[in-house]
């Protein structure tokens, strides 16, 4: 099982519209979620900030995230929640979200 | 099952040290995290963010936690760790680590 860490901002005026959206989000997504074996997967917020932890529990992750890439809904959802996030400075070519890098972990 | 998902700053030249110190973390440290029913604990770094996620188990999360700082080892070690961070503006009083709020969670 593999561990990820992710970080991004949402920018302020976004928080009630980005929290009503996944309060409701679409049963679309969270099947393709758990369809590429994301597990146990939580966002949290504070002051723009926006942190990610999932675990991931496939054998091919690169795989696996590039179906949900090419997920015809996904990219539905992730049309509608970009424009309220705003990647952070100094995060790597291509990313959105930001990987974290995990400094602790005890079971 | 409480999860918690918590957030501070790390001063940049720190890393090294806060990483070094977590690779050789005291085992007493991780005993009493354990033994005050902390679980799937983790943090992220990145760019002088610090990210913690974790999971409580116990029945009275208010009283582990006060048995926790209560530990004089704890103590010791909350003595090295708290002058590498730098908690972050707009967390509540008495806050060190500053709980975020959970926007989404899917099993």
């Amino acid at each position: 099982m593999m561990r990820l860490g992710q970080l991004i901002g949402l920018k302020k005026e976004n928080l009630e519209k980005y929290k009503k959206y996944h309060s409701e989000i679409w049963p679309e997504i969270t099947s393709m979620i758990s369809e590429c074996n994301i597990r146990n997967y939580s966002i949290y917020h504070f002051n723009g900030l926006l942190f990610a932890y999932m675990e991931y529990v496939g054998e091919d992750f690169e795989a696996d995230m590039a179906k949900m890439a090419a997920d015809p809904k996904t990219q539905e959802w992730w049309d509608i929640m970009k424009p309220l996030q705003e990647p952070v400075d100094g995060r790597k070519d291509g990313e959105w979200w930001t990987d974290m890098e995990e400094v602790f972990h005890q079971e």
